[in-house]
């Protein structure tokens, strides 16, 4: 199966925005071992795309498109195709629900325009968007695959992983199936973690072991192709042993994990509440874990205690402690976990003070960072060095802090899921 | 003069990475007035590019290759170029001397795949590559102008900017230029948007109007072609006016103003401080405002009241108003606001509760949400009913706090900026 990714909107040859989706795309269709011989882009303009829908069916039998599937008239991918195609476009009862009821909602008037995006290609799959109005459509004509996503990356993404990506794996497989599993690192980089598993990386063939790095964490996504589910997993057990007996202690969690996700788990896994005092990072620390369903059985609250009045008077905060050692200091980050977790009356409290940048905090470079975690009586700090930029380091410090909580739990014995 | 960007590299299928080159291009021929009607990515592969090469010149003047320079034999843009025009590849003594000058100063050996650097297409212009090996080349023949450019960034960028746009500048008979400028909008659909200037839209030629969408905000960019800088700016400000008469109250920003951007601008300006108790949010909307670096000026600092209980015995929420009306309340959310407001003693209180999602809150639906602002002594609420997923639902609730209070200040005379 040969597929060509083609990106609809004028946005992308006016260099407004790059053609992310194109990589996310193509990255998803290279664990499925399907060759991406082009990309393409055209702006909204049906006449131009028409030509290009035309040039990719002489040369791939799998065709994605990006984009234009909106509401507005500059939107035509779909109507385009479906000229193309002679294929009629018909209502999708349950997309024009959702629209309806979104409308309703938001006391908002429903136009003709939002109406248009429960249009679909007659006899396609429809792929749900939970992220927005407008669904996905998988259309399979004259031994061709059109697959039509929307443009946003937050739509198109969740879309692909969750609705396209199960469908092309059966289409493709032939009786065989191919399986994923993603394996998750922070406190490790890309390279010394490549480094370290050098020899299973040059070895591999089946399962396939693809590292990717983002935000600061590095994934493993190990890929088996087999004639079953169970050999499949076999195939990846045995992988994810030898991988994780190297570099296991950098392993945080799997697939969809994320560090908020695990650190919540294991908190109400061991009943255990938290609260947190953040200067730098302003909430987003406790906004992270809130991210999380169910959190509210271990989140009690926190304080923003971003200016040094606000560190004195609300969280009590000793003047003196603060002209001696400075706001950006190991005494300072263990007295606000240590007060926090006092004033909400919590098991964990979390202290976060730092100099976010750009500019240097109370004579301390950019960059500068300590994080405080209180246990019981228990306060430990630590020091971070970060060179990103004011709102990298931010989200640095939440995600260390989070990776550093869940370690020491585990030192203390606490149970990990 | 159309252009067309063939971009050369595997690693662009794979998704290893994003074709920024394209963006970077397209952003530079706009500025130049030069239209891009298309981009293509091809792999390392002769027999592709060659047919990708001959689909471009019959629907562009211009094409702009990028990568495919390199020493290595999957480096093969110009000798595919080469081929196809029937064009000689010759040395460049200037390039050959920069080469064996680098590898004596490296002390390392010259390999000829090394020196096949410095080939070129006979007859074309070479484009003095600063920052690497690979020298460009720009080539006119059969009335079309072929530009062959180096892969990384940091190589293509500043050839491109010092050394082809002024070729191409003077290529243009009538050098011309296009000015982009970005309406900010919020609390208004796409659709809606686009129904209430239809007339303007439908009217647009120069300067033309794109719509777009994304995290519940919408942007009209405005771009005008114009012989000078003035003139391009008279067509986008009339063009402005004309729009904003009619949807001015969406409008909060331009270009790159965010919601939170213009809101610490407007309480810096003011001299205003704020604070915020958060319990849906959980310190999001205090942390959106904390990206903004200088919002120490405005910001104190807050709560994160996530627990009935945090909200009683921290914020000091009267329990038997939580019992009349519900945590997902007007009353609540304004009890937070002017709470926190005289905990923190700030010009300003925020108090944000609802219910976030998946599940309902406090026998509310999943999207219910009440804002509360205290400006001084007064309060007021607004209620949302939002159908997103969790942290949607969280992020735009922050979104609507934002324009909200923008709103809010405005009407009570405040200096907007």
């Amino acid at each position: 199966m040969n597929a060509e990714i083609i990106a609809v909107g004028s946005e992308l040859l006016l260099g407004q925005i790059a053609n992310t989706n194109a990589k996310f795309i193509s990255s998803q269709l290279s664990e499925l071992g399907i060759n991406v011989y082009y990309h393409s882009v055209i702006g909204d303009n049906g006449g131009r795309l028409k030509k290009a829908i035309e040039i990719a069916e002489s040369r791939a039998d799998l065709i994605i498109f990006s984009g234009g599937l909106g509401p507005t008239k500059d939107d035509l991918t779909k109507e385009t195709i479906a000229e193309h195609l002679n294929v009629p476009l018909v209502f999708d009862e349950k997309a024009l629900e959702t629209i309806e009821k979104f409308f309703t909602n938001q006391g908002r008037p429903l136009t003709e325009n939002n109406r248009k995006q429960a249009l679909v290609l007659q006899g396609s799959e429809v792929l749900v968007n939970h992220h927005g109005l407008a669904p996905g459509m998988l259309l399979q004509k004259g031994g061709r695959t059109y697959i039509l996503l929307p443009g946003p990356p937050k739509e198109l993404e969740p879309m692909f992983q969750f609705e396209v990506k199960p469908k092309l794996a059966s289409l493709i497989s032939k009786g065989g199936i191919i399986l994923s599993h993603v394996l998750r690192f922070y406190g490790i980089g890309e390279a010394e973690l490549e480094t370290k598993i050098q020899h299973i990386l040059d070895a591999q063939s089946n399962p396939t072991i693809a590292p990717l790095a983002s935000d600061g964490e590095v994934t493993l996504r190990i890929t088996a192709k087999a004639d079953s589910k169970a050999e499949a997993w076999e195939l990846i057990n045995e992988k994810k042993r030898e991988i994780l007996s190297i570099v296991g202690k950098y392993n945080y969690g799997v697939d969809d994990d994320t560090l908020a996700s695990k650190a919540v788990e294991m908190l109400l896994q061991n009943k255990l509440t938290i609260s947190a005092a953040e200067s730098l990072t302003a909430g987003l620390f406790q906004s992270e874990l809130a991210e999380i369903p169910g959190v509210s059985g271990t989140l009690v609250g926190g304080m923003v205690t971003y200016t040094e009045e606000a560190k004195i008077q609300q969280l009590g905060i000793p003047k003196e402690l603060l002209n001696q050692y400075g706001i950006v200091s190991s005494e300072c980050a263990a007295s606000m976990a240590r007060n926090v977790r006092k004033k909400f009356g919590t098991d964990i409290g979390i202290g976060l003070t730092g100099a976010a940048g750009p500019e240097p905090h109370d004579g301390e470079p950019a960059g500068t960072i300590w994080i405080g975690i209180a246990i019981g009586e228990d306060v430990v700090t630590r020091k971070l060095q970060l060179s990103g930029l004011r709102n990298t380091n931010r989200l640095r410090t939440v995600k260390y802090t989070l990776s550093y909580l869940i370690r020491l739990l585990e030192e203390k014995g606490y149970q990990k899921v």
